[in-house]
């Protein structure tokens, strides 16, 4: 049995997709952060950064978007979520899902969560204008050169599928617009057509 | 035949020491930032986002620390850089470099390179004010919660150890005081007496 620790509006989505996907048994667990309870004591024993996702497994805990989706798909091989027995290939997924890691969502970040990085409100807020840019131009780089289509990695759906989606979600909120980017937005529509992530989906926002 | 496109002073370190500890035949290529020459057309056509390391393989070109890592671990499988019969136990060196590059790189790229995020120059500075606080974060929680000891997945040596090794070249600069974080300053004088560091250090400072 998994458990995943999860917050709706979050990255946590990518990992609850391929859950999905993989046909996993698993438990979720709401983690409110309107209620600050990644900062709870009972939180910080699983997850210390005080983040969610974390997955709870029978060997120990897990963190981190990209290293949880490669378990999921190694502990599943027969959901074929990555090519597993191909070194390039599947470094090509994880190459994908790095730079969501640590560009795009990072780019993201800069909207809502400058306070990382800065104190100064001023600061905050000269962070935020330029949101739209930094997100942008990862966008862009996406469209044109790494989003091949019809799933990020061609005709084979990979758990860097569930990831782009979920970062997806925040398009529009990150001031980019769509037409800017055709082909992530029909990525974007082709996924909820998936049964898999329309439970997803819906359990998160009913949760 | 692997060629690594790389800068002194740049994560590419991590890329180039574990193809060391690989015994990988591999060529490297040195990307001059002092001329901006990762913006030029040459070098975009290998890597479209004017950033190192890139790897030319065989197969194609890759990008991202974390999953050139992995690449070079499960390419040369004799070298034991890695658990890769065991899903969970993989899964914990990929959280671990995930972290590194989502969280630690992006901390410290607030000091050089705040630009990325904000315009202002006044909120460039503030970023730049608050680097030796969260990239300080960063480490108590690798010193307390993530490094094992020796290395960082315990006994066994992996693909973390250069990678940590390498961002913690930045630790002095970034305002950390060593003091603070002396089990992930001891990691980093072990990793100076291995001939593999040994080697891909001077590589780097001579070329």
């Amino acid at each position: 049995m998994l458990t995943l620790y999860y917050a709706p509006h979050t990255c946590s989505l990518a990992s609850h997709i391929a859950l999905e996907d993989a046909g996993a048994v698993y438990e979720l667990k709401r983690i409110d952060f309107s209620k600050t309870e990644q900062q709870e004591p009972d939180y910080l024993a699983i997850n210390p950064k005080a983040r969610v996702p974390a997955m709870v497994t029978p060997r120990g805990i897990l963190t981190e978007t990209p290293a949880m989706l490669a378990f999921i798909a190694q502990s599943f091989p027969n959901a074929h979520l990555a090519p597993l027995n191909d070194a390039f290939a599947f470094a090509e997924v994880q190459a994908f899902n790095s730079y969501l890691c640590s560009t795009l969502h990072v780019a993201h970040a800069h909207r809502m969560r400058g306070y990382r990085w800065a104190d100064d409100p001023a600061a905050i807020t000269a962070m935020q204008r330029k949101v739209p840019e930094s997100v942008g131009a990862s966008y862009d780089l996406i469209e044109r050169h790494m989003l091949k289509g019809p799933w990020v990695m061609g005709d084979a759906y990979t758990i860097a599928d569930p990831y782009l989606f979920t970062i997806a979600q925040w398009l529009e909120a990150d001031g980019v617009d769509p037409k800017r980017v055709p082909r992530v937005v029909d990525h974007r529509s082709r996924m909820l057509e998936r049964p898999a992530v329309k439970k997803a989906v819906a359990a998160e926002l009913q949760g």
